[in-house]
């Protein structure tokens, strides 16, 4: 059965999309753990980050970067961290967070944001990107 | 200045190393979030992930896979998680954590462990790592 990211790819679940390219798909965490909170995965469904074969595994770090510098400069975060777990959905997934702390970086934090928050944070977020081409 | 990661990779401050190569180094956090938490750094001084060029920043995330396996067969953990904040040394450092759940993830767990506990798990993750070429 294909896991709940590789519907959101395929366009069958919804979700707020900031980036697609060949390898790699990424959109605004469902639970945030700080507005911007956005999740890139690989293009293939793999559970364990240690697994994931190139190219999809070095696309996604690669991207992180021109996604993680649009992130700061939506939200005006002090910097823009990562994570990744990987308890929840078997399908290995990057966290990029905007945080002011390093006590801001825990899932403890995460919550549901209301669809305008989302919305407008996923427009800012993805018109830095375009910015930046 | 050289930041302190660069002088741990110099041998200029002692640490307990995990791994090396030409473009990478890794070795145990000075504060275990759990033990056997790592940090792999590159060998050039760029502070935040989002500037790091490669080849050293692509270094950092495939040599992750292999430091991964090992730590999760030295502690026999549920899942490595990573972590980046970026906020404490001005060197892009990534994080490997031992982990049971992603509220493991947290730098609030870090603390420092004796010498004792830190040289067997070095050891261990080391003897994996070997055992993997």
């Amino acid at each position: 059965m294909p896991s709940i990211f590789t519907k959101i790819i395929h366009g069958e679940i919804p979700c707020y999309k900031i980036y697609e390219d060949e390898h790699t798909f990424a959109f605004l965490a469902r639970d945030q753990i700080a507005l911007g909170h956005t999740l890139i995965v690989p293009k293939v469904e793999v559970d364990y980050f240690v697994d994931v074969e190139d190219p999809y595994y070095s696309a996604v770090f690669k991207v992180a970067q021109p996604i993680a510098r649009a992130i700061h400069k939506a939200t005006g975060c002090k910097r823009v961290g990562a994570m990744i777990a990987g308890f929840e959905v078997p399908h290995f997934h990057y966290h990029l967070v905007p945080i002011d702390s390093i006590f801001d970086l825990s899932f403890s934090h995460a919550r549901e944001r209301g669809p305008e928050e989302m919305k407008a944070i996923q427009e800012k977020i993805v018109a830095e990107l375009a910015r930046m081409k």
